[in-house]
């Protein structure tokens, strides 16, 4: 079989490389940054630009992403199975437990939204569709460690970043909160993300039963937690329930 | 200067290709479709999955659009500078009016949304995000024609699909209607992509002058009309005034 397609792949890191930081970036901090030498850089880019992958700015002549790949993103969420079959419930767990729910699958390492219902108030709230979550500190990105292998293994070796006091600091902490998600089956993140936030969430089970993706609310801990800084219990019953849902409209066997 | 990279606009086509239709392709569909060897779509797609913008389902071993998308995507959204500097007059316009508010800009020939404000009320409406609308029979389209001189061309040969018996059917007719967007400012469509559905649009300039996208209402043509059939004249100066505060923002000289 063929090795991959080294042309592909760099302009692939490069789109990878232009989605961090600021956004914008010159041919030699694009050409630096990937180890490429400028004419290669350059032709990638040259190329990118003309299937509008990405842009340059007239004044600056700095590269940013192109508007072909917010076509393209959409309409990978069109094709999302776990999303189309998750909208009905996500939207039923919203309003069952008032708060904002979230659905989330394996990306390179953390959790990528694929679906975010707004809690129903009407207060102001900004879209998470498409935005990265950090695993070790959110209850969707736990339960995708305790539960998908590519997503454990993709986690190993990234470091644990502190998001607040009372992120998990440690692969052994790691471990030890994962063994605790398989044993219950479902997975919470209190001060975790930031204080005073606090989520839970439970697995969403493709064919065959694997797991493909991971279902959750979130919002203020005053509101999920009870008295001792649990999760309220019926808040965890609505999510399970939810995510039970999905998980039999993909195809998985009841359980 | 060297040609564009090969393989790469290969890539960009087997995304786009896969972004249309049912969005889920097999390898020989892919291959014919793009007149490519199926070897050659195979290493393509190979990689394309490495990473991350293909999926392939293990059921049915076909292709679609993979995750890695969805966050590229958002990410161009959030270094776009029309839609940052467009938010809150957005947000500003669909309070005033009562409408929803889309601002577009163009890709391929058609009108990419890149902004979206839902009607302020209670009703059910869909993120358009991301979505393209046709050209000719949009507000939005119409202005971008009219002064966005790539859309011109984009859309020169492309056929003018009928969406109800109001949409422009000729290119002469066209013309005629952009040479009335060109001399008034600000572009309308009535009963031209559904019956009963309305829009108002006008241009927003970058630094420079330049048309660099449009932004409009849209919504029930009971609503947005008067008696006459025509969009009633203070919603026009609502859209206007917006689209022009967005244009000094971004550093269009004030007219």
């Amino acid at each position: 079989m063929p090795g991959p397609v080294q042309s592909i792949e760099r302009a692939a890191a490069i789109l990878r490389l232009l989605a961090q930081g600021s956004g914008r970036l010159g041919l030699s901090e694009i050409a630096n940054s990937l180890g490429l030498a400028r004419g290669t850089a350059h032709g990638i880019l040259r190329t990118l630009q003309l299937v509008g992958f990405v842009e340059q700015d007239d004044a600056t002549g700095k590269y940013q992403l192109g508007a072909a790949l917010l076509h393209l993103g959409t309409s990978y969420l069109d094709v999302n199975e776990l999303r189309s079959r998750a909208i009905n419930w996500a939207d039923a767990l919203a309003a069952r437990s008032g708060e904002a729910v979230r659905i989330g699958t394996h990306l390179q390492g953390k959790v990528l939204v694929v679906h975010h219902v707004f809690r129903p108030d009407d207060s102001l709230q900004t879209l998470d569709v498409g935005v990265l979550l950090p695993m070790h500190a959110t209850a969707i990105g736990k339960v995708l460690l305790a539960y998908d292998a590519n997503a454990a293994a993709a986690a190993q070796d990234s470091e644990l970043e502190q998001f607040s006091r009372r992120t998990i600091r440690t692969p052994k902490e790691l471990a030890r909160a994962l063994s605790g998600v398989r044993e219950v089956g479902w997975a919470a993140d209190v001060d975790e993300i930031a204080m005073g936030e606090a989520g839970v969430a439970a697995p969403i089970r493709g064919y065959g039963g694997l797991v493909v993706g991971a279902m959750g609310i979130s919002g203020s801990a005053d509101r999920i937690c009870d008295a001792a800084g649990r999760p309220r219990g019926e808040l965890v019953s609505y999510v399970r329930d939810a995510a039970r849902a999905v998980s039999r409209d993909l195809g998985a066997a009841r359980w």
